[in-house]
């Protein structure tokens, strides 16, 4: 189950890649980056998943309890190019909520080092990673749906962006709770049905969610409908009216 | 004492987030990313710490000398990140600078990672190597005393900047000292004083700069004071006066 | 032989740095991210070299095929900035455009992480990931022959961009013929003439390309020259014209 689970993942992932590079070729010139990065999230994934298919990247630890790195890298480049385009998505305007969207970033790969020290840890210190590891996650979704959520009102944009976050929020819940009960955790789950639940939260989380943010992309007024004009983010006003 | 000296380390980088957290959310929107940047620097910090406290990362090599390779994966991110928020607190006008603050940057990275490869060193390369992370470290101060002072001044912000630059200089050059001196260079210092000198170093250059420089950033005219407007650069400045 | 070559080679990367940062004292203002590039790529490589020249990062598979670990380091971090410096003399206008950038570097990454891990695979998988790594190379070569030539062609500076792929190409489709060869693939090639061909191949895409991509960077109109106006890109003129 390990393995069926691991090659069908696969199978999606590659689905993946050819379907966004093929949308890709009709995108709207300002929206080609939010198809890049749907994109690389796939190839990642395609290459990650090969590698533990085929047993790369697996460890067993001393005590007994085994870890596929390759998952861990494959989150680390991918998670913050999700929390981009999702965030990209929620406010256009980015001048000084660059510093908002990096603070997501800082905390998902912080989320992401640490669960990974935790799965590599063979004493109790797994669940002060663990622990760590699921603050910064709270850090990420608290700049989700707080400040990143009213910049997106602000831009007109809060529907859409409240809609792409609510899925995102469901699937990447399921990972530390997953991580909880599979063999890093306390091991209720054994590695087929822990495989299983890992492969299909990932290809929702990267190609179902890849497609969902795609056509929310499309649906959003074009930049030319806007006038080519960059919607002004609360930073700006508050500075922009103190100062008039 | 190692250990002391490395959960001491931890409480001071604990007490450092939630500082450097609650004064977030008071700061001016526009100084926002020097919060962030001090917040991930002892958030970093308070995963090595809690890593080596634990004995994490700890590697004895053929030759008998150990190192931490977290203290290394720290440095690699934090150096950068306080370079990032020192030169932006001295040159406010960051267009076509970005590339002292990229070549700073670069040159840190170079002199951690030379640094790491020094410290994993069991014959006399490890004087190349430390060779090598010294003179990438001189770049540095080299830009940060240099063209980046330059800027500060034309932008009217040189007093604030050189005085963090100072206490930079101060702390930065301890390190190769103590590296010098401990169980990866001549082995003068023992486990004990250095762990200890350098958790000294860690939390006055993280925790106590941090303070240093958020009360900087504070004292800064804001953008409301001066109109909203960008002050121009040395580049920008020489690039229009010639065309115009 | 292996050694003569890597010593070789180091020593015309240190010729390389010490050029290179001479020349970057007259640069003109905005060309000096073009000296930091070229500075950069040739800096890491003093110390990828100096490594393997001593043995360093030197491994032995199971399979009895061995690897330099270095080399991969290295490339993860040249070949993307040598992207972005040839990327930035064929596009001026970045604005949007920095899509066809990222993509560039995010192919040529995943390039570099599958070659690596093909050079650590010990069975026929490595085939699988030498293909995946021959792939990416061909996205990376599609997106500097189509996109952005096309971008280079409305900005003025086909020609100068395209002597700078052409030239690119030619050295970098050795690349996978000397890994198919070498060590990590078919072992027709032993370890001298492998090093050998490696080492020219990095000194010409290294030092002789940065003299001539900062030959080229010379002879482009200066912003001065252009009024300091951006040259606007073809997805801004889209977007503007669909507008007007």
């Amino acid at each position: 189950m390990v393995s069926a689970s691991l090659w069908i993942g696969e199978i999606f992932m590659a689905f993946g890649v050819i379907a966004f590079v093929l949308m890709s070729f009709k995108a709207r010139p300002e929206d080609k980056h939010h198809f890049l990065i749907s994109i690389l999230v796939v190839l990642i994934a395609t290459s990650s998943y090969f590698a533990m298919a085929i047993g790369q990247t697996h460890l067993t630890l001393s005590d007994g309890h085994s870890i596929f790195i390759a998952r861990y890298i494959d989150w680390a480049f991918t998670t913050p190019l999700l929390l981009l385009g999702t965030a990209t998505i929620g406010m256009r305007a980015l001048s000084t909520n660059k510093t908002l969207v990096y603070a997501a970033i800082g905390a998902d790969v912080l989320m992401i080092v640490t669960g990974l020290a935790g799965g590599l840890s063979v004493d109790h210190s797994r669940w002060v990673w663990y622990a760590y590891s699921c603050i910064a996650f709270v850090a990420v979704l608290a700049l989700l749906w707080g400040p990143i959520r009213a910049e997106s009102r602000a831009q007109g944009r809060e529907r859409e962006y409240v809609r792409l976050i609510g899925v995102l929020t469901v699937l990447w819940v399921q990972y530390p709770i997953v991580w909880l009960l599979g063999s890093e955790g306390i091991r209720t789950l054994s590695p087929g049905p822990e495989t299983l639940w890992y492969s299909t939260l990932d290809v929702i989380a990267k190609v179902a969610f890849g497609f969902l943010s795609l056509a929310t992309v499309a649906k959003l007024p074009s930049a030319v409908e806007e006038g080519g004009t960059i919607v002004e983010s609360i930073t700006e006003r508050r500075i922009r009216t103190a100062a008039g």
